[in-house]
């Protein structure tokens, strides 16, 4: 089975993070954080993001993702969130484990983005003792169906969100590959997000995220927080160094233009070579086929690695790590798919 | 500031770790732990074990530990463990958040191993309905205090505990420490332990540690459990890969032997040339010394990180990556220091 | 405002429950449930079973059904519900609370009974590890649309449940509406039910609830369990008496006779006089109307209470205590409504 | 078996309790606290205390306790407790439940008042990632061993808490019994508390306590918690009813009087007529003696039920519902005891 295009997690570390990685591993270091490729990665992240903030490296997106949510809603309240988030749909329930019950409240919305509308309708219900009040907004960039916000997008969401004072959480899985696609980094303090997860995994790195408190406050005994959590390495530097080792040498933003790219072209060819539409705009690198049944499964059989959605659209991820040739030769088998 | 001593995390990634995360790099694999390396060297471990388990990687020793308690009491039950072991002290409360409230009932014992006769008296206690009744035995092999229990003395522990319907756990952080002081690791499994905290980080692995279910029935939708609660890589590799470069190449036990060595000769060292006196027999790879303020003061300021431990003695820990020479230096600097 | 038809939990304690309570108030008891009230009381629902089990009681039926989801669903785990069942809808997340997290799967049917399809397939789904999959059944009987189920409807929806493995948790807080309409209680042991909550305070008791526990093995340690979820009194006579005092006068019976027969008179006498139409069968004590949003404010606007469920209709609801002229009262009001 | 000196929660309601109670069950009335009678008992406690504050009614101390640790102190976080309080010996790790992991961190301090030096020596240790560190002090008035502090004693212990940045909770679960003492309720708010349990149960109420937060902050959204945590009433005049028939009567202050009293009475006759020496003072409503295990024995076989503490000693708990003749019959038993 090949699973160039399974996931973007299938891939293995880039060669920047790898070499991070065996950099710093010379010598002793101190445990849990307070070492130099620590601190180091996560200057190189507040300089992307232009602002300052605490940051901390995590083993696990679903950890990070459940960890920033926990700060911003007590149990008895929920968060808002696109229903096909990957909180709600691929997390096993992580936010209401780490957050004792916490709600989560699906929003509908076209390709990934939650709609405006329904937003607002969420927050504008009234509050009643029997259920679990929105307290946070959760957006994905770019989103679970390969779209990207723009900043105007993301600010008509935020913005009454925080009037009815929720904070916000950006999973940035794949962040990367929005700012690749032209999404502004440093927009993400300025549109009053108060947790980030900065992803590394999906970017080329090892398995770990850094999650990015722009809101201080929150950062409160984050340490003690983590290791309760199960987050916290004591030899930390690991987790850090593949980031500093990509962010140094912009080997995130490169994999992920790279990403980007063959994700275009792999949404050109089959359009142009195969009966099968997209299902969503491709901006990042990711591509949605209608694809009947048959069809998909005659690609399993072909040895391809891929996976239906909630939408009924199959998806086909690029990575740091596609090739051209692998583009072109899963061109050519779903072409002559039937 | 030398960290040489100050814990078994300061030291980097033994060579043959390194090495096997860097072979397990190559091309795309299957996500979630569906790939070959995480079964070789799950293979390693039950070989060594000699006994059937279902075995996971996970990032971290307390989710390990905590997890594995999880399954173990339920939220209005309690865990015995020594009241030093690290699960009681060194976890912030880490099971009791996985375990949503579980309670600890902290033993006394010599060296940080378990007074039988405690534990028996805890265990025939009569139960109430307002305390947490003992249902789980925590074990730590090596102790907290660098003694190594025979397998007669867990024999005299456990079979008290299962008599009682308890489950029992054993915190193998430093197993490899154990193993290489001559404890049987195929003892562990006939012993009755039903889950086991296999160590990777201290024994020169990254920071990751494998759950060793002997009661399968523990393992039930494992996959779920570990996800939900953050510890499931999608890039599982990495996190199995440098258990098997160790263990391939027996670099645990190798390491381990080393450390163990070092800490013998470091001892030797200390109270051949020094007024300070061991706090604990030095069986594994820690040396605690009963040393004034005044001379652990006087240490640091020399350079050397070592840490006070709450039984008053300072420890000074030996991994695979210690030196002759910095045991030799520390010695000398010992030896002068007032 | 009158709340006559607001809610059954709006009237008082029936005269039997309060007797009852001011019997049980004499001289001193033993604490937390070792009193003879409460082994009378258990022995009345345990009769009306026609089944032995492990019985208690709780202050609350929010969270006797939390704590009971919470023995038959572990936090990576899900339970499947109607949709608009209470424990989805009207309980603040409290499953997630009691239960760690624990998911809820709600499920389309209707008038609020589980459609039978929609349950096979929930349960043929395949399991991922990012998703949790499901291990118990809730029904709820009465149902929350004022339906009941056949002990044949019933069955097939435990059946496949339990083939797969699941537990059954039945809520019965408006079992004596069932009961008065037909129902047999004692299929729920025979059926497979695993854990019952047995109504009390919609049937006029004080606001508490028994939790019934077929299968005993549930009920291990199930006194620290409570106290430690708070919910096990220490003048724990109070919570059984009122039972006591309804179920050994029959009052639990009659009172729930006469709540269902007030609401056939209501369903019959607006059906008859209004424009309104039925959005339920009326099976049991509440009637749900088709109302325009104009109609229902005015309705409330002339005094009466009475909310909007999510399905759009507007609810009202009998009692023990409602009246032939409070039901004659509020047809005359609808009546002339516009 | 007799259990008049059992507890203070073996007797039953008081006359102006249960009157209360009777009298709140006319008619129809708002579900969920938003009944008159709710209102007016709040009413009655905010004059009591002389201070603004919001007020719910809860079915259980062991809750009440738990929620308001989990409003101070997050679950990385610990509460400092005299090592024999309630909530840490009595109520089955709840704190740990509701506060998913919270730590408690055990004081000493003679006759259950926590010792200034223990807490200011807690407060002072310096923090560190693998501990939980505190967040909140709680206090319990009259004490788990019969005695109360001044508000002198207590100003000493709070304002280096607060310092700390530490919340306050005070167990009240006899603050009437401190208040016929000479406490001055108006004090606690003044002092610093910022969430009081108002004890009910122990005082002649059903079982009920009243949660007061004077930090208005920590009841946002108040009402979801507590149904979330299974602490809400339907029907929730039950709840507060008994507290507005004792404290419309003042039966909340003559019972805890009475209760005190008898405590007294009962002290100087043992110590006159026997050979058993106090092991508290008796400034409350409980007397504990030093009573070898024989005699204890002796006393139960002759019907008395009274039980052995942490401490070692025995407990004799008086209430509104102790009897003269009762003192009297118990002195006259303990005095022949051998």
């Amino acid at each position: 089975m090949r699973y160039d295009f399974g996931s973007d997690n299938t891939a293995g570390m880039a060669p920047a993070a790898l070499r991070g990685l065996v950099e710093a591993n010379e010598g002793f270091a101190r445990a849990y954080g307070a070492d130099d490729v620590t601190a180091k990665a996560a200057d190189q992240i507040r300089r992307r993001l232009d602002a300052d903030a605490e940051i901390r490296f995590l083993f696990s997106g679903t950890a990070a993702n459940a960890i920033a949510l926990s700060m911003l809603a007590w149990p008895h309240e929920a968060v808002l969130a696109h229903h096909a988030a990957h909180v709600c749909t691929d997390e096993t329930g992580a936010p209401g484990f780490f957050g004792q019950g916490v709600g989560l409240i699906g929003l509908p919305g076209f390709s990934g983005k939650i709609d405006h509308r329904a937003l607002t309708a969420a927050l504008e219900e009234s509050e009643v003792g029997h259920r679990q009040p929105p307290a946070a907004l959760s957006l994905t960039q770019s989103t679970e169906y390969g779209t990207v916000y723009t900043a105007e997008e993301l600010r008509h969401l935020i913005e009454p969100a925080k009037t009815k004072g929720c904070g916000v959480h950006l999973d940035g899985a794949r962040l990367a590959n929005a700012a690749a696609a032209g999404f502004d980094l440093t927009q993400i303090a300025r549109l009053g997000v108060d947790v980030l997860v900065f992803g590394g995994a999906k970017a080329g790195g090892l398995c770990t995220e850094a999650i990015v408190m722009f809101d201080r406050s929150l950062a409160r005994r984050i340490d003690n927080r983590l290791k309760q959590a199960g987050q916290q390495a004591s030899k930390a530097r690991y987790l850090a160094a593949p980031f500093l080792g990509m962010l140094e040498t912009n080997a995130w933003e490169d994999g992920a233009a790279h990403a980007n790219l063959m994700a275009r072209r792999l949404a050109e060819g089959i359009v142009t070579r195969s009966p099968y539409v997209l299902a969503h705009p491709v901006e990042a690198n990711a591509v949605f086929l209608r694809m009947p049944a048959k069809a998909h499964q005659a690609l399993n059989a072909a040895g391809w690695a891929c996976y239906r959605f909630d939408d009924g659209s199959v998806r086909f991820v690029c990575s740091w790590a596609t090739t051209q040739e692998a583009v072109d030769e899963i061109i050519e088998t779903i072409a002559i798919l039937n």
